[in-house]
């Protein structure tokens, strides 16, 4: 029995608007039978997208607004004149408790700031991170900050440790989650100070993690951890660049299974295999990064995504609604900024 | 005809010692008839080593020493008490103008320490960067600073791109390379302050590059720009993270061709293209980083390379010497520094 959830979306959001979204719902009401939307953007657009989903229209409400935030916009400007945009009244509803959790494809730099405003930070928690999850040879493991702030104090990074491990409880079912800390290989300069720090922090608490110390880039897709703790310039980076090596491996790959007509027989002949491989390697699978920090639930879907990747960025929030995590999120923070004390002063500009 | 070179190496840096170092100057010998080579380190372990390669051997010098670096020494130690270490005589071979450069494949941390003292920084360089190659769908870029330093200031972000494009033209043979610098594309905060400062600097001056503004993560592999420029903890995670995500498509393409008995033939047929593509991910083929910004060239070997990659690394100290690059950078550097006035304080620790 799956329970009855209200599921606040931004119709307006990502390059394709309703189309994606509304079809990406269809999928997780196929998943989720009791779940209901709100679905906030243009009507005379959103009515159309849900006329091949009789049961998703039936257990949908569309929300009339002519306003969209831009993806060019920016944040700030979204938030002073955004207040009656697609955006902010879907995450108006979650504050309000109308929706169980939001999912926009939209500007993420708006939605952080509008999220910020709207659904307020945790105590003692200055900066929402983004998390997201990263295919492993093990399986899956989640990665955080993928950019929401560029430096990261060690507080902020023993933060980013417990997030992260509330995410794994919600969406990978693993109670005392793997944590690991990235860190750089070269001998003399073994880490950034914040990175040591964190560390040192991350050892001496007792929390309900297994923490596995520091990790290196190369680490991250054996599963050696099932939580990778890192500042968000080099996490986007890293996760920019894993995409980017897959792609170009992927182009190199087809090449030498077309290069001969033996190889393209070949490719006929292994091609159950490499359509596992391919389904592996799909990043629709594992889209949706929440904003882990905050006092609700805000999934940001990739904007370039297909129906069926909305619809794991629905699954993501479902699973944070479903496993009650926030609530004990907000306990362990406290009780490590408590142990810790006064924060240090912040590294880096926001 | 190729130019007359003497080599200067590490034999006893690296898991193996002198023999990878050893083989690998064989092939270098093969490649490049009339250079020589002095040897550094235990006499006893290199001589053996010779016998199979009676060419190499005439025209090698071996300089005998007991004393080893340690790859788990700290540069500080071995700065101190490593004098007399198979590095340091090495370095030293560069700094009396005895070698054209050196090569070793020892504890990267000391090797840089030693580097700085002995072959010295040039004007108004701080730190030096070391520098890789990062194979892409047009070839090969350079990538810098994989991790010689943790942060970077707006500054010595433009010298880095100096020094990639000094780099380029070596081993690229690219007179005007295309250089990016590595950014992150959340719109919120479109760039460290340091990264946005150092674009301004580098739009603003007229350096001899084709300076293409920022890229992102999954750029790098596309082959928009021949040099990429990062401060050392995203660079080196990035490339690490690069290193992982092709190892973990290896595997998963090793599973999808082997999974089955239809997989297995159609990989036997596809033989040829597989082997084409298991050569351009080959890491031995791009071994071999340059310390760039000292006023003598030292190359890093990857410490568990095999005489390939030895090879490939004592290969890009040989362009690097024919090309006379060093001289042009030291001028470029201060035509740049001498248009950007004082230097601003530096961020991050060392």
């Amino acid at each position: 029995m799956t329970a009855s959830r209200t599921i606040s979306l931004d119709a307006m959001g990502g390059d394709a608007g309703p189309a994606v979204v509304v079809a990406g719902a269809a999928i997780a009401l196929e998943r989720h039978p009791n779940v209901d939307f709100l679905l906030f953007g243009d009507e005379a657009r959103i009515r159309p997208c849900l006329e091949p989903y009789p049961a998703l229209a039936e257990r949908s409400r569309i929300v009339h607004t002519d306003s969209v935030v831009a993806m060019q916009d920016k944040p700030s400007q979204a938030v002073r004149r955004g207040r009656s945009s697609s955006m902010w009244l879907a995450l108006e509803a979650v504050q309000k408790r109308e929706a169980d959790f939001v999912v926009s494809a939209g500007n993420t730099g708006a939605l952080m700031a509008m999220a910020k405003l709207l659904l307020t930070t945790m105590p003692g928690i200055e900066r929402p991170a983004i998390a997201g999850q990263w295919p492993t040879l093990a399986g899956t493991c989640i990665v955080l900050d993928l950019g929401a702030n560029i430096g990261a104090t060690a507080r902020q990074l023993a933060d980013f440790a417990l997030m992260g491990a509330a995410m794994a409880r919600a969406v990978l079912h693993i109670e005392r989650p793997r944590v690991g800390l990235l860190n750089i290989g070269v001998e003399e300069i073994k880490g950034i100070e914040e990175v040591k720090q964190a560390h040192a922090y991350l050892k001496a608490q007792s929390l309900a993690i297994d923490y596995r110390g520091f990790i290196e880039g190369d680490q991250i897709g054996q599963g050696v951890a099932d939580v990778i703790v890192v500042e968000g310039f080099a996490g986007n980076i890293a996760l920019k660049t894993a995409e980017g090596t897959a792609k170009q491996m992927a182009v190199w790959m087809r090449e030498a299974l077309s290069g001969s007509l033996p190889a393209r027989l070949g490719a006929v002949l292994a091609h159950s295999g490499l359509n596992a491989l391919k389904e592996r390697m799909d990043p629709r699978r594992l889209n949706g990064g929440p904003f882990l920090g905050l006092n609700g639930i805000a999934i940001k879907s990739h904007g370039g995504t297909d129906a069926l990747g909305f619809a794991s960025a629905i699954e993501v929030g479902y699973d944070m609604a479903a496993s009650n995590v926030l609530e004990r999120l907000a306990a362990d923070l406290e009780a490590l900024h408590g142990s810790l004390g006064e924060p240090e002063q912040a590294r880096g500009g926001s």
